[in-house]
């Protein structure tokens, strides 16, 4: 629960996923979601997400963009040995580095291999941008890494777990967001005009309404968001009083 | 399969994810993927998705780069009738339109409440921006609408998915894109010597290569994509004997 009460956080991110596959629909992208809670844990604001095409003039404008106007950015994709794998590269364009094979990394994936096997594409997943440093993880051993504000990661959702726990103690954290959600069978615009009336009352919240429809019956979720435990749940208690107030008996979940 | 051979598509799309559910990590985005695949099989090329919060500066900001980059930007989300709801303004204001209660979706969802039921915020879905035409659906009723080239579509999965039926014939079609997916128990760091090769003699089609650990064990997928078939057949031919080179039996999956 977070002590201090700070009305906006001051700790963002922005997360760029690169790679063809997202955009043809072929993967579905799950980074995101993973990269979205595991910052809002550690009370990190992510507050944009893109994503771009396995080009190199692509990424280094999103990259541009989003490094400039967030505390953070994390990207994922594109850092294997593969020809179509451009990130670091685009990386070292963005900050104007040399790229060259990385002596640490280039050890590590060198005892991975049988001898032999260490060939010139699997080398370079050791190209790294002059100035970053490694993110090392167990699972594929190739590292990701951090140059400034940008964390660079893999694309296979498993590897790019691994580096976000082994990042994770570089990042300055923020208050971390309290969540409190009621649930009602009831359709969002029944109240909705209570809703603006309780938003406005709270400023110190944010109030979602998320209708569902699932196979047991239809409803909505209504989310209150902020950084002061007590004005949260002064807020949800607001809620569950305006849905009381339409004779609907409200449920409160919790997150 | 398409006759003609453009090198290039020349139908593009991006996609703008509107809520600030899917950056706090609340709620997975599906609805990228799911147009992404649509469009795809309408021969239309997504070049880029952003996700924004619930920020008319960020929806501005986000919509006026996308528009002028690509023949078509997709929205979803912002369109239900709690204060939270915004995208319809943000679009008014990125074209400088006037916005009020559209005269047909009002007599559309007024059919649809009871008497006494269709309240000052039921009514705000049917503010649409002057000029704009609607996207009817017949999920929910209320409308999403067509402004310029921008669609502006509920963040309700089932309702987004009648709203594209809806939208569909109303867009301009390019070459469908032909995908051959070769898959091998190999990692790919062994072939991809021999696939970069193959896109340099292939250059009418890319060749993504994505590995995949599962239960049943680890390998990589081989893609290639294009617009010509003889050619995608052609690359994912010298894709497979690549594999075999290296002593593994690849399988051609249909996608």
């Amino acid at each position: 629960m977070a002590e201090s009460e700070p009305k906006d956080a001051d700790v963002t991110a922005a997360v760029l996923v690169i790679g063809d596959e997202i955009l043809s629909g072929r993967t579905q992208d799950t980074n995101t979601n993973y990269i979205a809670r595991f910052l809002a844990a550690l009370g990190i604001d992510l507050k944009e997400a893109r994503v771009v095409g396995d080009s190199q003039e692509e990424i280094v404008s999103a990259l541009n963009a989003l490094r400039s106007r967030y505390t953070y950015v994390f990207t994922t994709g594109g850092i294997g040995p593969t020809h179509d794998d451009i990130t670091a590269d685009a990386v070292a364009a963005v900050f104007g580095a040399r790229i060259d094979f990385h002596p640490e990394a280039l050890a590590t994936l060198a005892q991975r291999y049988k001898p032999g096997e260490f060939n010139e594409m699997r080398k370079r997943m050791t190209r790294i941008p002059e100035g970053a440093t490694l993110i090392k993880n167990s699972v594929s051993t190739a590292p990701g890494f951090q140059m400034a504000n940008v964390f660079v990661m893999a694309g296979v959702p498993m590897i790019m777990r691994a580096m976000m726990e082994e990042l994770a103690p570089r990042l300055r954290r923020g208050a971390v967001a309290q969540a409190a959600t009621v649930e009602a069978t009831i359709p969002e615009g029944r109240i909705a005009a209570a809703l603006a009336d309780i938003q406005k009352n709270h400023q110190m919240v944010s109030i979602g309404s998320y209708p569902f429809y699932r196979e047991d019956g239809f409803g909505t979720q209504l989310v209150v968001r902020g950084r002061n435990q007590a004005e949260v749940e002064a807020a949800a208690d607001a809620v569950e009083a305006a849905v009381r107030a339409e004779g609907v008996e409200p449920k409160r979940i919790q997150a």
